[in-house]
């Protein structure tokens, strides 16, 4: 009686094994799919926050933490010139505007706007639209340059950084 | 003896499939409720890029682009008129602007900002404000309309597609 | 015989058995894991939305919807004036300004960029740029002021409310 009923358990539970079996793997596999669509989403909003990041930097006139958001090779490319690497980068920035942190702000302000980023496993690219924004004499607001920068991005010791950083300017009193 | 054996080991085997069954089916109902609310935030991000898209095109004055935005029906109201389905809406935009694809762009921005979008199903909605910025007699930048869209999107083909578009004025030079 | 089937049966079922209990708990712990990392994305939407809503709210001159997007305890600091709690806040732009709702808003944009939302469980913060643009006397768009809110968010009942949100003046005619 004992064996017929453990047979039987032992059939249901073989059975019902299968079932379990069938749905535990594809399960993982389900959840392994949807963590890495959720990556995706976390890059895109960790790739927004350096974009950030760095127009905070700038207007802060920090420019320690500025080199720091780009990678070990990363390039900057813009009006004041070319540099690789955070350090040359940082040379760079303080050579032509000064290092000279500024925790309230400069009084200028990189707004970033409208980025298209695409996310490709541990690289990105994006294009991401800024406007500079001053004081006009009467103290109002002013549109100095509309820009955009053409940014790629790598995933470097599990952080985002700048890959390539091009600033090309758009609208521009200053033509180049 | 090994009757018994097995017949414990089926029994515990039993009592540990119920708590493996009562669990294996309340995971998947999670992994697929997770799964859905993954989907709502990529939706969120697919409708950002097709606004970001269109205002691209608009900028490069690519209207075959532009035009393939929309769905099969989908509808374009706005201050150069009305037009339905793409061909109808490439034909409004070549008529009035011209279709000239200029990859560098044409001088004048469409800025997207303040999407306000609501996700229900295959069915979405929002209101985005737009920035219209041109360059000023001295080259700099200028806010020449602030206008918002009123949009209804529809998941067609997999993909998100404006169903209608609707451009309101909001402060403009030229009252309409 | 079928005790040794039962037998052998039992034995693989356990032997299967200790795979699929091993991976169950796991599932369930990834997938927890998952799902708070899915929250904060959600979070930060809604967060995102609520901004969104202040700045709709505030140009449309509906003062109780702007009201009820702070916490009970919630506080509005800014130029003019301070107040704490839904009913305060009403009345500080209730006598300010006016509770005049306007669905198709007032002529006057709060556009609202840069948000840099941190979540951290309950409680989240973020510094958020926003532009005040109204009509030159042209009627094309004008920069007002450039400003940022400092914010402090927290959930309450279900749903991200303003804990205290400080309006600081960036570039302004009106210098305070």
């Amino acid at each position: 009686m004992r064996a017929r009923l453990s047979g039987s358990v032992a059939a249901l539970a073989a059975t019902m094994l299968a079932g379990v079996l069938g749905t535990a793997p594809a399960v993982a596999d389900d959840l392994a799919t949807l963590a890495a669509r959720v990556q995706v989403l976390e890059d895109r909003e960790d790739i927004r926050a350096l974009i950030l990041a760095y127009g905070q930097a700038h207007d802060h006139r920090d420019y320690r933490t500025f080199a720091s958001l780009f990678a070990a090779n990363g390039e900057w490319i813009g009006g004041l010139g070319t540099a690789k690497g955070p350090d040359a980068i940082f040379a760079l920035m303080d050579k032509s505007i000064g290092h000279n942190p500024l925790p309230n702000g400069s009084g200028t302000f990189h707004v970033m706007t409208n980025d298209q980023i695409k996310i490709d496993g541990d690289r990105a690219s994006s294009t991401t639209k800024w406007l500079y924004i001053t004081a006009a004499e009467d103290n109002s607001p002013k549109l100095t340059y509309l820009s955009h920068y053409d940014d790629a991005f790598v995933r470097e010791n599990g952080r985002w950084r700048f890959l390539k950083r091009q600033s090309v300017s758009d609208i521009s009193p200053l033509r180049r």
